[in-house]
């Protein structure tokens, strides 16, 4: 069995501008120092070639990179994501980071990333320039667009998704799920942490997928999403290590010592990945 | 001990042109496939006979038949209630279903209830044709005309109990018993998801009982529902098959393997839905 | 080691005038009858030396006054509380009341207090005579005050810290803690019933301080509180007795036996509050 990893940003160009490769700023520190999550030594040394190792060691055989165009972490571009899937198409496929302030221009920017072999959408409207809800109605043309291209989308929906907790309410992204009932959405950080609400929500919603990445690992209401990722909602979770923030190693065996049966673990570890983007992990 | 189910729908008249009748659909499938509830053999072959069966095999005496009068999920007249409880005064009692939207009109349902035998009143607002909050201040006179007349009411505020889990938000059924403090108010679905928080309102507002009836099957946070009920909130909680989402068989044995004290089940089993209710369980 | 209790209302002058010191009250019930706290013997005699020795007994060597000007739960006045520290400088420190409806007054009612030897100052918005979220902007003045003049501040921010349960979401703090982030908080009563958000928020913001109080014993949530204390927030939990809504001896018996660890034990037990309040507990 391979893994697939639904959230990775390796050591590569744009990404290196972001704050993930920071490790002593503010944000990271709260996963590594509060966490005690170790800062992978790849990402230190910013050597992707150490980071491929670590995934071959982790059982990780693919992953998504996920851009960013953030007002508040750092940007990486589109173009950055693109290059890096064509050096290495059987360790990658990649989620667009996009600039929802005009959409017109953000419409042509999914767009190109998808005639350039990118395959998802990532949002993350509350760490924008001037941030928004989940749910604000600027960005229904856009998710309209995406629903109607079949293009799946990436919410940023739990932790640190916007200025406060508000941000991570659970009715945010169900307006979404329920407008767009043919649009695949991805709770990034799963919601955490109204973890028995998005619960209920992914439960209710059939088009809500759960990556609760590193908000598993040792976090309130870890039990619960455990209890729904081998029962109710055993097709909706997905592995995500949001590598640097966490090691690969280090996560696959944090998740792998969880209480989940074997057939939940298949599910969590690639399967579903398969079904929300649609693709075949070898 | 005899046991109290708070909550059924037998196969009879205009329950079976509810969406309960209809084990195909998506809502009563989220119960069935997905949390994985056996849809009642009774109930498919709409055998009011067997049914009663499986009521005895079950050892529950009696229940509350619970009205619907539903822009989403289909209605039932009061009158089939009536006379149902009529055919079998020694197995039924019954909460109606009204229509909230003309006041007045409601109230003349109400009384009309009352006459023919009902004895509580079952509120729906988030599945309205027009969707209300719990607390909109259009159903005050009428949770005041029930105040004064004391009649206990049910409120469906938990689960599907809206267009989106806004409407289970636990304040809203918290404003209803702050300010209609006499008033006995049943949380139909027990607040799920919002565990915590309605175990909360509950602890504070002495008139509030709660009914997690099929949530508390494997889902989320059903072991801080089985705490509070073996500790501070063990006079408030109701047994609820809501048949036929559940079997009577499956949900009793459910909840008798559930850690609850042998005095806390009791009152889980029937002594509380005799206070509410203020009846006698033979 | 010697346990400093982060809420303490002795049998003393004032304090005898507020609900506290009324058992039969309904409020106080809800701690007595439904929890099961066994209201003390020195409290229903009104006995300070039979409240020493009770302290002594538990190993409870300083405690924190907290004063109270409530429209709700009646007020106790901070030369009371100034009275108190200076007949037992060994014993006690205090956070002053105020009354925030006037800034001009309630800024002049700080400095009064700090002068007096107060050394924290006591918000409970949502019980005022005219309740107020704690996010409200009328109290910003005097929060920026206590910033400013390096005061750490009390809010009460969970169980009945208002009206109904609004009053306690746990944006509201995390606003105050967000936009006086040099300001030290402590959220009186942990945020309960918000157990998961208030965790969230306690993580992502360095100066809130939780103080859940009598809500970890056998309430909703309280493991999630424990896997905190034990883990992520071990720097930010505070032993707070709340006497004489629970006896010293018997929370500080239901907290010794909690599963935390050796470590965090101390840093609940007095390391916290020497941080919050910049003072040695001997």
């Amino acid at each position: 069995m391979t893994i697939f990893d639904f959230r990775v940003r390796p050591p590569y160009k744009g990404f290196m501008d972001t704050i993930l490769y920071q490790p002593e700023s503010g944000p990271v520190k709260l996963f590594t120092d509060r966490i005690g999550l170790a800062y992978p030594e790849s990402a230190r040394l910013k050597s992707m070639d150490m980071m491929f190792q670590e995934m071959d060691d982790a059982g990780i055989g693919k992953g998504l990179l996920v851009g960013r165009e953030s007002g508040v972490y750092g940007s990486v571009s589109n173009a950055d994501l693109a290059e890096l899937v064509g050096e290495h198409p059987d360790r990658f496929v990649a989620a667009a980071s996009i600039d929802t302030s005009d959409r017109r221009a953000c419409i042509a920017q999914i767009d190109k990333a998808l005639d350039d072999g990118l395959i998802a959408v990532n949002f993350e409207p509350g760490n924008a320039a001037i941030p928004l809800y989940t749910d604000d109605r600027r960005l229904y043309p856009i998710y309209a667009y995406c629903e109607d291209k079949g293009v799946p989308v990436l919410i940023q929906s739990g932790g640190l998704a916007g200025p406060d907790c508000t941000y991570t309410a659970p009715h945010l992204i169900e307006h979404v799920c329920t407008d767009f009932p043919t649009l695949k959405v991805v709770a990034v950080h799963g919601g955490w942490p109204w973890v028995s609400e998005i619960i209920h929500v992914a439960w209710r919603r059939p088009n809500l997928y759960l990556s609760p990445d590193v908000y598993l690992c040792g976090q309130t209401g870890m039990d619960e999403y455990v209890r729904a990722a081998n029962g109710t909602l055993s097709d909706r979770f997905l592995f995500a290590t949001t590598y640097p923030l966490a090691g690969f190693a280090q996560y696959q065996q944090f998740i792998d010592a969880l209480p989940l049966d074997a057939s939940a673990k298949e599910r969590f570890f690639y399967q579903n990945a398969e079904e929300v983007l649609g693709i075949k992990v070898a």
